[in-house]
């Protein structure tokens, strides 16, 4: 097989430098526009590729796709192109692949192919690509776990005894999980001060993001199976950038002692794009050093990180955008192939389309951190932004933007962006 | 309309006293045979009316069904039949009741219609009745948090401060909710005693259950939308009874500060049979006075519990039955309807198919506790079963069964049984 990739590799659609979305790339999305879909697309620079078009004109007639084609194009989410399997998955990307390549006129010599096969960005309206079946969010960050745990708990011992033996999780709200440009309601709801005797409902006051990245499980299991750690990464897809939005003063009087709840579920955004396992593969590198050694069956010998460069940015509603975060996935010290393994450990069956969150993607540096809880120290060093206001928490109108990407040797893998603005909250 | 739940009522089927399943009740499932299936059926004393045969006939052709019919009544669960929403449940319920009365002609004059319709419960396999969208796992018996904060915390302070004010629960795992007669593999995993210095991972000692029952959600709401507490039981379809098996170890080393995760995830049992909440319309019951008062968007005037009685059973391996428990689901000082309010009051989507159970049923008495943890209290006292052995938790091969059924003026509405037989631990 060729491979996919090659730095060298060309396509005949003009490509900015820039572009998150090169050949390399090929992230799978759903999209729809005036005319068309919900069709399942793949990005390729300013344009999509729509995967239905490309099934209807037979460039994947020759391809083992199985009866569900061409309709497995035609869907409102990718789980069922999913469950084809990732042989299917690897010979639509190559197929995608050879089609875009710059000598390639299959596509290329045809205006009405090409019509019908390319459409821009700009024109599409992108879907939740996932029909999320089951969601985990992890906490896999040990610097977001200790900023956490100084800022609530005890300064001191501020990594709870568990977090360097598990990779601490919970289940999250898959239903309220959203497509990137959502707007995202303040939520209502209960919260205490410790100075005042009772509860009271009303809007969050402590409205937060969470820096996130979420994979997508492409293979199940059988309930009472276990997933061995050496074959965790066969069950993923690929990867999305994740706002866990998070409502703090919600959140810290919920959540003791079954964990957080309604502080998180009122929304959680996704990227568009789900960039696959084998297109980061150039960017595998090793995770922090874990000490004590994990549990055997958290074991890993292999690189299982991936340096994928992200940003958060807020914009106020009538100001220009300033970046408040810039961190990197690679920094996790639990791996994803960890995650996965810990979650099978027990036997709890994996679905095609679960979705299993990072947690906050924290770094060590003041300018690293994965959420304004971190950033304005729990309110005590407000975030200055470009328009010369400053942040404890959101504001209503405000649009928080996190950008990925990966970069090296002149490759560029990028996951676009994950985007949404706080409306206001209902009046109670 | 007719009064379904009128006790008066019978059928032409001779269906025991004893029975759960009386024409009064009639509640949703979905089974197979050998020859047919999978259908939506009702229960009807010790048979399953086959809903699909049944709109063969053409006995629902009158019924405002929409076009999916009789497509609905052939399906892998209940969902797209409670999507078309509570209208159509009704006229169904309301059409079973007519062609099951004495005096209706329409099926008991033909033994061809009878033998199409009709399916000995002992023919048919059950299976989950539901596709959990999403599963939520309340913590409302105040008898069962308080003895567990009297366990595991503080015993002059057990009832956490947030705990009167707030329906507590937590996001738990949908894909690992089983069908009664499913058996359960004892997890693995991590735990570490207060003595040793470091975690293992290996079986669980403590393995429980939960005595539990749980609503399946029939209306959903769009993400930001609310559930004012006057109209939350229209959000309702009906009920099962719930085994939410516990790893204690497990759970105990990992819930803080993010709550249960693998000490529950390895699986969940629901009865094959959904109650609707019109059948147990008679069996309406105030619950315990609550004090301090709710918040106003929690606060109720109108009884919203229901008097259930239930009881736990365990069956060692070769012995007989021992009931070890028999508690009340009238007992619950958070009502479903306060539990959905609550659960939608950030703006959170519910979506037809979600579970939402009740968290462990416990009386105020030794013998109505809802958990071995409770009965048991932490191993300190022993639950003697009737082939003379004793229990601190449950042992391989252990069968659990749950049953549950109202009673009141000769009217007797039941839900049938969940069972589960505990398997060995996976060799590691």
């Amino acid at each position: 097989m060729a491979n996919l990739n090659d730095p060298a590799l060309r396509s005949w659609i003009d490509i900015p430098p820039t572009s998150d979305f090169p050949i390399q790339n090929l992230p799978f999305g759903v999209f729809e526009t005036d005319e068309r879909g919900p069709h399942l697309g793949v990005a390729i620079g300013e344009y999509v590729l729509d995967l239905y078009a490309v099934a209807q004109f037979g460039f994947f007639s020759d391809l083992d796709l199985g009866p569900k084609m061409p309709k497995v194009f035609r869907r409102r989410s990718l789980n069922q192109f999913i469950a084809l399997g990732r042989p299917a998955w690897r010979a639509v990307r190559q197929r995608v692949s050879e089609l875009l390549r710059h000598d390639n006129p299959a596509l290329s010599s045809s205006l009405e192919v090409m019509r019908e096969c390319l459409v821009r960005q700009s024109e599409a309206r992108m879907l939740r690509p996932i029909k999320p079946q089951n969601y985990t969010d992890f906490y896999s960050s040990i610097e977001h776990a200790t900023n956490v745990g100084m800022m609530f708990r005890d300064p001191a011992n501020a990594l709870l005894p568990n977090w360097r033996h598990i990779p601490i999780g919970y289940h999250g709200r898959a239903s309220s999980i959203v497509v990137s440009g959502t707007n995202i309601r303040r939520p209502n709801g209960q919260r205490k001060a410790p100075d005042v005797a009772a509860p009271t409902f009303g809007p969050s006051q402590q409205l937060d993001f969470e820096l996130e990245m979420a994979f997508v499980v492409g293979k199940g299991t059988e309930l009472g199976a276990t997933v061995p750690l050496t074959e965790a990464e066969d069950h993923i897809f690929g990867l999305m950038l994740f706002n866990d939005w998070s409502a703090r003063d919600i959140q810290s009087w919920e959540y003791v002692p079954l964990g957080p709840f309604l502080g998180k579920s009122f929304g959680s955004s996704v990227s568009p794009w789900v960039v696959t396992l084998d297109a980061l593969e150039p960017f595998r590198v090793a995770g922090p050093g874990q000490e004590p050694e994990p549990l055997p069956y958290l074991a890993q010998s292999n690189p299982h990180n991936f340096d994928i460069k992200l940003e958060v940015a807020i914009q106020p509603e009538n100001g220009e955008e300033t970046v408040v975060s810039r961190s990197n996935f690679g920094l996790m010290y639990w791996s994803m192939a960890q995650q996965l393994t810990h979650q099978s450990s027990n036997g709890c069956n994996l679905e095609v389309g679960d979705v299993y969150a990072s947690g906050t993607i924290s770094g060590a540096t003041p300018d690293s951190l994965g959420s304004m809880l971190e950033l304005a120290w729990k309110g005590t060093r407000p975030v200055p932004l470009a328009d010369g206001s400053e942040r404890k928490f959101l504001l209503d109108g405000d649009t928080v933007t996190m950008r990925g990407y990966c970069e090296r040797d002149g490759l560029r893998i990028g996951f676009g962006e994950v985007t949404g603005t706080v409306l206001p909250a209902n009046s109670l």
